[in-house]
Formats: structure tokens, C-alpha cells, sequence
């Protein structure tokens, strides 16, 4: 018996070593079945929310994000989204925090949650509180972006966008993570439309498949790049603008399964106090793509480097950038804006997975945690 | 000629051993100089602003805070204050992130800035951002929070409110981080006028200098539970509300003086990742005064010592919370809520700076750290 159950897992896995892996890999598939049949040709369908949607959306003033953990992550890279696409006003807030503090809400305010169970205490209990405020100080709607059906968190919101990543195993977020971020990033072309943006958004996403294709093909790369962080205890990872969340989800991910002390800083608050930490035992991971930071970001890292750190860089291959004397410069494939913190967020992924597995941490099921946080 | 100036040093110092921990000293003084002649009956005045700003700050519907490293702390208490007492929408952001992402104003939006020297880079060009939007996608008016007069902050903002800290030689802050925090009590007691919040910020204000006296009073214990610190090369920082805030300054004061690499988390995420880091070699802080998340908190402490966490809890002397294996609680007087926040502070700065100096790190000047960020 306990053979076929083993033989069943590993079928389970498709030959991959660790759910997780299996799940980052993924990503190729899921990511595209997230967007498609609701894309048009001027942006993203309100109608994949629901059938009043598009009226109902037309009327958001303002939106709040609330979400936890590595949702709350994705809640932060859509507020740069749907303020520059949409222009309104947007929040993201740990739900911890929200339900215990009286938020003010805006005028015709949009309540956005995040789950990839449906079922996160604190989540589920800042739903409650938004619903329960008196009509006329409370939200306009209620909308969840969820990955599992028949949850408490869709039964009790007024609109669900499902994010079909299929069932995540791994205790570690992943798939579920980034087809989140394209179910935030079709919100914030909803929001915008009718505008270019809207447009762009949509363009953007059908070329999420290959962009992710590309960037798996660095898995090789990246699994020898992970041998400079086994033997560390500490990590610092840097974005600016809508990587600077991805810069958090990346040094969560190396703490959750690599139980390395890695931190994530905007990039621009380097000066600020966490430079006093750096020195040669503490690798500094940087995230630059071709954008309008990325002249900033050099001139961050340079104060990196001349303190010692070790860098390491994630950039388009047409950032200029080179590897040098403690410069290590991976290259990326040229992605489109729109989508690039969601391919950006592949390559930070299989770090924490290549370095767990060289320090021979359990992957799937990292000590301390749970795949459901249903408890406060 | 070296030894007048040795002397003159010492003199400067005040009898104190460092800048810093004179600086830490004397909050006692500059925090009640700070609401002197600011206060009236029915709360904070906003003439301390200036003349016009009463009517002004009648107007406003909206406040955007934006700052860098620890006054972007102070910032993030005051969004918790302006919410909860004026019943406005408040955001806080880096400046660094502020600049670069074209945010969306609201109506009658007041863009405060905070900035012990008036310089900071990013600070200031988020300021000149501001003023530069064309009328009718601007704000209302701009507002500096600011140690030094004649700046180029305040010179460049339409209103000014003085922090009155004094000069401040130590690198790291600390008489500016919390007289920040005064004027921004006073800013959402402005705000609120006429309610009862006003009425009980002015209160609480009033008895700053007793309680930064009975805090100050816990040095020698302070002290002595460095030495559980200076071995350690990590360590976690929990609050929530608006204590929160005060762990990421608790957490950034360690950082910048002892080099050991403290974060803060709120403390309901930690089930949402950090807690994988948690075992013997990570001391955990947490702040726990008597609030409404006493009892969240105590359950979260629970999951820490469970773990193998050593836990050092500063609560009120009145929360019920007693030491006990892996568990150091420290008693701090009762501080009236309004001023908590502010209160707390003082033992995370001398923890921080006795850990230090059993370190031997040089506590004035930090290694790779400016007093002043005046480069973007």
C-alpha cells in the first residue's frame, strides 16, 4: 500500500523533485488560463467579474487592497497599477492591521481581498468588518480575488474573480502569487478602460506564456548562482516602484523555505539605515528591469559595492548592465512593462527553491508553517 | 589645541558617554518644548502652524505624509492618529517611491513632509513634485515638519511646524524621530478640532515629560538585557497599530549601530512567513502596551515561545503579562494612550545603543552612514 501511494505522489509531482517546483513550472500554463476569455480588444473584460460589473466598476472613486502575507505582496505591486492606469486612488493594508483600526472609507470605494485559500483568518474577518460598517460610511462593493470555489471568502463577497493557478501544494506561494498579480493586473485595465493602458495591459498578458518560457530557461543559471547563498545568514533584496513588492516577495520566500534572514528595502531607502548592514557576508539581490528607475537603481548599487556586498542583479538584457569584480549580472529577456513584475518574480522563486535544496531544508513543508493561516 | 577641542567635545556631550545617548536624554526636555505654547483648551492651535492655517486646515479632506527612513516611521504612526481622530484619509509613502510613480492627489489634500535637517534629497524633491502639479491636480497646501529653520524645506513649503529638538549630532536619530511624533499629535489634533480626541492628545501631551522620566528610569534594566543582544546576529520586532511603526524605528535603531539585522513585522503577519526564522538564535521584541491589541498580541507571543523564541515583551505594568521561561517582560509605567507610541520608543533607542556599546561599534558615527542624506 504504502508503494502505491508513494508512486501516486510522485505522479503528483510530473517527475518534479518538490511540489514547489512543480508549481513555479507551471506558471507557463496557469498564468495564461488565468487571462484567457477575458481580454477584449480594448482591455480587460469587467464581465469575467460578473455580469453588473462593468457598471458597477465605472462607478469606483477609490479602491482598498487587504490581503496577508504573500497576497498582501501582490495588493501592493496593484496599488502602482491602478493609480497610474486608472488614476484613483488605491490602498493596500494587511489585514491584521485594518480590522483593528477604524479605517476611513473614501467615497464609492471598491474593497478588494486576497486569498489564495479563501479561508485566511484575518482576511476573512476584514471582509466582515467592511460588510458590517453602516450604509453610507461603508464600501461601494466587495470583490475577492480568490484561487479555491465554494470558500467563505466568495460566498460572502459580492464579486469573485477566480485565479485558476489549480491546486497549490507547496506550503510556499508561487503559482498562486503570480496569477494573482494577472487577475490584479486585469482589474487595474478594468478600471482604466476605456484608455490605452487598458490596452496595453491586455497585450501584455498574451505574451505572459513565453515570457515565463524564458525566463524558466534560466533555471540552471540560477541553481549555481544559489550556491553563494547556502552558506550565508543573511540576504537584501532591492526594487523600486512595483518591484520593490516583488523585492518583499522574493526575501519572504528565502525566509520561508531557506531560513535565511532576508529582507527587502525600496531601493532608494538603502542610505536611510540598511547599508550599515552590509558587508561581505550579507548578499544584496537587486531587481532592475529597463524602466524608469533603473539609473537610480545603478547608482544604489554602486554604494553597494564599493562597501563590499556581494551583488547580485536581475536586469533586461538590454540594461547595459555587466558583471564584474562582485557584480554578478543575470540577464533577463526583454518583457513588457505591463507584466514584468510577474516575470520578474519567477527567477527570486527558484533562488529560495535552489537554495533550500542545497541546504537541505524540508521544501514543501517549512517548519513553523501552515498552508492556511485559518487561525488569528 | 587638539586638547581644548577634546574638552570642548566632552563638554558638548554633557557629562554623557555619546551624542546619543545625551540626545536620548534629553527627550525629557525637548518633547515638552515642543507643544509649549501649542495647546489650548479644546486641543492642539493650529496658529502654531501660522495665522491662516486654522482656516486651512479646515479644508483639508485628505492628508499625504511622505518622508524617508525614520521619519517615514513617524509618518507611519501618524497615518494610524490622523484616521482615527480626524476621521480623514491618510497615506504614507517613501519619498523615494513618492517621485517616481505620478501618485493621484484627492481633494483638498494637505502634502506634509518630515525631515530633521530640512535637506533630505528625496524629501525635498518629492516637495518640489508636489508643487510643481498644475492647479486642480495639486494639493491644497504643503506643510514641513522640520528640525532646522531656514532650510530648504522649510523655505519651500507653505507652512512650517518646528520640531524643536535641538541640534542632533548622532548619526542615528532619535530627539528628532520623537518630537516628530509631538508635532504630528499636534497635526491630528488640529485636524479632529472640535472632538474629544483633540481634547485628549493636549491632555496626554501635558504629561510627556514625567513619562519619558519613568521610562528613562528603566535604563540600568535595559541595559543589563543588552547583553542577551550582543552575541546575536538577528533579531524581530513586533507591534501593531500604531506600535507597529514604533518596531520598524526600534527595529532600524539596532540596524544602524549594532549592525545586527533586526526587522520589524506587524506583529498578526508573523504566521504569514517570518515565523520559519524563529528559533534560539533570534531574539524576539515585542511592544505590548494595555491597548485594544493586548490580547492579539499575547497570542502571537504564544506562537513564538512555543517555537523556542526568546521573547522580550515591553508591556504596560498593568497588562498582566509576567516573566517566565524565555520570556522577559519589562514593566513600563502607564502612559496615557494618545502619547504611547512616543513613550515606547525611548527603550528601543536604549536598547539599541547599549547593545552597541557592549559591541564596541562606534555609536555616533555608524559605518557607511550619513547624518544627512542629501544625495538622492
Amino acid at each position: 500500500v504504502q508503494e502505491s501511494e508513494l508512486s501516486l505522489e510522485a505522479t503528483e509531482k510530473g517527475g518534479y523533485r518538490h511540489f514547489m517546483l512543480k508549481e513555479i513550472y507551471e506558471q507557463t500554463r496557469v498564468l495564461t488560463e488565468t487571462w484567457q476569455g477575458r481580454l477584449g480588444d480594448d482591455g480587460p473584460l469587467a464581465a469575467a467579474i460578473g455580469p453588473q460589473a462593468e457598471a458597477l466598476l465605472a462607478e469606483v472613486e477609490s479602491v482598498h487592497i487587504v490581503a496577508c502575507g504573500t497576497s498582501y505582496h501582490a495588493g501592493c505591486v496593484a496599488r502602482y497599477w491602478i493609480e497610474s492606469r486608472a488614476r484613483i486612488p488605491c490602498n493596500v493594508e494587511l489585514a491584521s492591521e485594518f480590522r483593528y483600526r477604524s479605517p476611513v472609507v473614501p467615497k464609492n470605494c471598491l474593497f478588494v481581498t486576497l486569498s489564495q485559500s479563501g479561508e485566511t483568518a484575518d482576511t476573512l474577518a476584514a471582509l466582515r468588518y467592511a460588510k458590517a460598517l453602516p450604509s453610507g460610511a461603508g464600501y461601494l462593493a466587495t470583490l475577492a480575488i480568490c484561487n479555491k470555489p465554494e470558500t467563505s471568502l466568495t460566498r460572502e463577497s459580492d464579486l469573485i474573480l477566480m485565479t485558476r493557478a489549480g491546486p497549490e501544494i507547496g506550503v510556499a506561494s508561487t503559482k498562486a502569487f503570480t496569477t494573482q498579480l494577472v487577475c490584479l493586473a486585469m482589474l487595474s485595465g478594468m478600471l482604466a478602460r476605456p484608455n490605452a493602458s487598458a490596452v496595453h495591459v491586455a497585450q501584455a498578458l498574451q505574451s505572459m506564456g513565453s515570457a515565463i518560457e524564458a525566463v524558466l530557461a534560466l533555471d540552471d543559471t540560477i541553481a549555481e548562482l544559489a550556491e553563494a547563498f547556502v552558506d550565508k545568514h543573511h540576504a537584501l533584496f532591492l526594487g523600486r516602484g512595483p518591484m520593490y513588492p516583488i523585492a518583499m516577495e522574493g526575501a519572504l520566500k528565502l525566509k520561508e523555505i531557506s531560513y535565511l534572514h532576508a529582507e527587502a528595502y525600496a531601493a532608494g531607502e538603502l542610505k536611510h539605515g540598511p547599508l550599515a548592514l552590509v558587508d561581505d557576508d550579507m548578499p544584496v539581490v537587486a531587481i532592475a528591469p529597463t524602466d524608469d528607475w533603473l539609473e537610480k537603481v545603478k547608482s544604489n548599487l554602486q554604494e553597494v559595492r564599493a562597501r563590499g556586498g556581494r551583488l547580485f542583479v536581475f536586469a533586461d538584457e538590454n540594461s547595459g548592465l555587466k558583471s564584474g569584480e562582485g557584480l554578478t549580472v543575470i540577464d533577463m529577456p526583454h518583457i513588457a512593462e505591463a507584466i514584468a513584475p510577474i516575470a520578474y518574480t519567477v527567477p527570486l522563486q527558484l533562488l529560495a527553491y535552489h537554495v533550500a535544496v542545497a541546504k537541505g531544508t524540508d521544501v514543501d513543508q517549512p517548519r513553523n508553517l501552515a498552508k492556511s493561516v485559518t487561525v488569528e
